[in-house]
């Protein structure tokens, strides 16, 4: 069974070496690519449409015309939106508004109302924030194709008050995808572009005669989109390059064995690099768990990449109790973190890191995936111990706003003047002392 | 006098692409630089102190014997502060003091505390804000030392909670700047190491035996410095890599031209690529305050620096009137704007692109620079289109919380179950289901 899953056990002298080990995940940088990318970029900036088009017509096999021909109507985005069946339109409706429901409290929560203070001298000191004016949002192509995605892309950005959404969706072989139609539809998007690749991000990031320049760039994509990504970074925002989606799940083995073994799966089926850990304070609870991986694994539809999944980054590991498990939590600082536990809050008042938290048994990570409400863009690799969810807040900015009063030029010209001459920055200093009364 | 500083009209038929090109700025990839930051990187990952001690001495030319050697004490950080004269120890406190006091009213501004909600199910939804745990910061050594530039990094950091603020700063031939140390005491900040360069990104990205570990890494650096920050991006956090720092005044023709003048050196001192940009509807008033830089100019220590900076970024502009003065503020969404005229609010209310705007004819940039309170740290380079001040958030980040209750689970998970079909994650779809009552 050594090949299934991983078994740890944290009083092994050696446990911190394999669970580095088991961590270790490192994005392939592949050159090649990433001159690739470089390549097309400059094209793009240099040739605009005709760039995009050639390539587009080459990546995707397209015959299109003209980069407007590239474009989708209203019309067909409300079409692919009415020919989905009630069940899965009301599915998409209910997480749609559920989403937007949790943004709009995060919105009114996160300080966007910015804020402004006087001073006794009658100095004005705060902060203004505004939305940014328009934002791109990448929809992949083809398998990884989730409509999930665009409302969870698409929805903060309106709820932030985003004036144009442009969303880019490659249609490799003209073939597209109703339900990503149908959920641009539903949220809101303002003009889609059937591209994709650099090209997509290149014409976002520099405009073209048809498709204009964005602020943002959001949403995943391949290595090309990343590589692509980074490169345009500076000149337009763009959202973090994730890597394989990880699940942690503390459980102190009350949960029902089957629940957390498709708990794992739910993760490991999206890719074969995608992480799936169990921390457990109970041994014979770990032996349950695994006895339902092997007893629920060959029904699954994608049982061959959760095996692979599992086999290559999954583990089950046995902790002293579970503060120990909430310290590991905390060094691994995981996408997705499950406490399956009785009285889940004492545990989750010691995660200092964790994308999300999903407390409790009922708490399934897929919930939060699709129709819980917050975002299910989570920052990976551990990034979840400097970054956040994908937020209303990504989609704002702030200016400061500073009014001296005169009174106050007084006593801050000073200041600002000595500490601007420690600094040899003498016209800093001038400045300063032209607004003191002589 | 064409060559002291360029003069535009918005009514001429190529304005816009003159103003393009004036403002066209891209930062130069230098391929050899960043080959050798990804060289010092490798080396510091795979041998640590070794190579952070090899590269500290051959580049800062000295000979410590070991990395625990480059760390000053807490002794040495108070001397510096000690051997400040009064009055220049009173101003440094003074502005420590209102750095501190506006960015604690910014972190209870920007949701630092979280929010949580409950459904009529007893579902609760939520977001729980925390501290970074350890962040590192990268002070410049030589002639872009500047003691402000501590105070506004370190601050935001230690008022939102940061446990541990570990500083970097490069001491060419052993020479300290005692202003800087002072600044590093009064901040707050914990340990300081005399290292500098791609070395020192690399010591606080990956950790060495001496030096630990960050989750963030701000501050301003030099080109390989840069260079290394961008490729640590992901290991660590990183703030923005900065461009050329740039001032916009938008002046109705209300303020004494010399002070305006000033102004505009003050941006121009700082470098030779540095933008010093005046905007104004009256022909006269631009030409006094044309003749107030050719009168001030002269006295100015720096004046080569900032005769180079205005003949080759600097511009004054004729607008039609103070409403296209806005529209083009906003297209050219400056790290510095001010707004030097009668009731300078009605200008600011349309301003969505700024990193920071100066109302008023006393909120000279400089009194922002070192003591009004608000960062100084400010997106350069048109990215006030998408990005902010640096702050308190800065060094916060967010986790969503999601407790489904076992009501909620009935029906979000039959939404998520069918949400999950429709994209093929059957995993998911049965994660979903096993939590459904039969």
């Amino acid at each position: 069974m050594a090949s299934l899953i991983t078994r740890l056990d944290t009083t092994e002298a050696d446990f911190s070496r394999k669970l580095s080990s088991l961590l270790a995940f490192e994005a392939s940088e592949d050159e090649a690519i990433d001159r690739a990318a470089a390549q097309i970029l400059a094209s793009v900036k240099a040739s605009g449409d005709t760039a995009v088009l050639e390539a587009t017509n080459r990546f995707d096999r397209l015959n299109a015309s003209s980069v407007a021909a590239l474009e989708l109507t209203q019309e067909e985005m409300q079409a692919a939106l009415a020919s989905l069946n009630a069940e899965r339109r009301t599915a998409l409706e209910t997480a749609a508004a559920r989403v937007r429901a949790y943004h709009e409290i995060q919105k009114a929560e996160c300080g966007s109302a910015g804020f402004s203070y006087t001073e006794a001298d009658g100095t004005v000191l705060g902060q203004k924030v505004t939305p940014l004016d328009r934002v791109g949002i990448y929809v992949p192509g083809g398998k990884a194709a989730y409509p999930s995605s665009v409302l969870m892309n698409a929805i903060p950005a309106k709820v932030a008050g985003v004036k144009e959404i442009i969303m880019v969706v490659p249609t490799p072989d003209g073939v597209k995808n109703p339900l990503v139609l149908a959920a641009a539809a539903i949220a809101g998007v303002d003009r889609v572009f059937t591209i994709g690749g650099a090209q997509a991000v290149g014409a976002l990031a520099y405009g073209t005669a048809t498709i204009p320049a964005v602020d943002k760039i959001v949403g995943p994509g391949n290595a090309y989109v990343a590589a692509a990504k980074r490169r345009v970074f500076g000149v337009v925002g763009i959202d973090m390059i994730a890597g394989p989606s990880e699940i942690l799940v503390l459980c102190d083995g009350t949960t029902d064995p089957d629940w957390v073994a498709m708990d794992l799966f739910s993760q490991a089926e999206h890719d074969e690099l995608a992480q799936s850990i169990l921390l457990c304070p109970d041994e014979a609870y770990i032996e349950a768990v695994q006895a339902s991986i092997i007893k629920l694994l060959p029904a699954m539809p994608r049982h061959e990449v959760i095996r692979t999944s599992l086999a290559n980054r999954g583990a089950l590991i046995k902790v002293r109790d579970m503060d120990e498990a909430c310290e590991i939590a905390n060094s691994i600082a995981a996408e997705h973190l499950e406490i399956s536990a009785e009285n889940p809050q004492q545990w989750a008042d010691k995660i200092r890191h964790a994308g999300a938290m999903f407390l409790g048994r009922y708490s399934s990570e897929s919930l939060g995936d699709y129709c819980a409400g917050p975002n299910h863009v989570l920052p990976t690799s551990r990034t979840a111990r400097f970054s956040s969810p994908l937020g209303v807040y990504d989609f704002q900015k702030r200016s400061s706003m500073i009014f001296v009063s005169e009174q106050g030029a007084q006593t801050l010209g000073k200041v600002a003047a000595e500490l601007a001459y420690g600094e040899g920055l003498q016209a800093h200093a001038r400045s300063a002392e032209l607004r003191l009364k002589s």
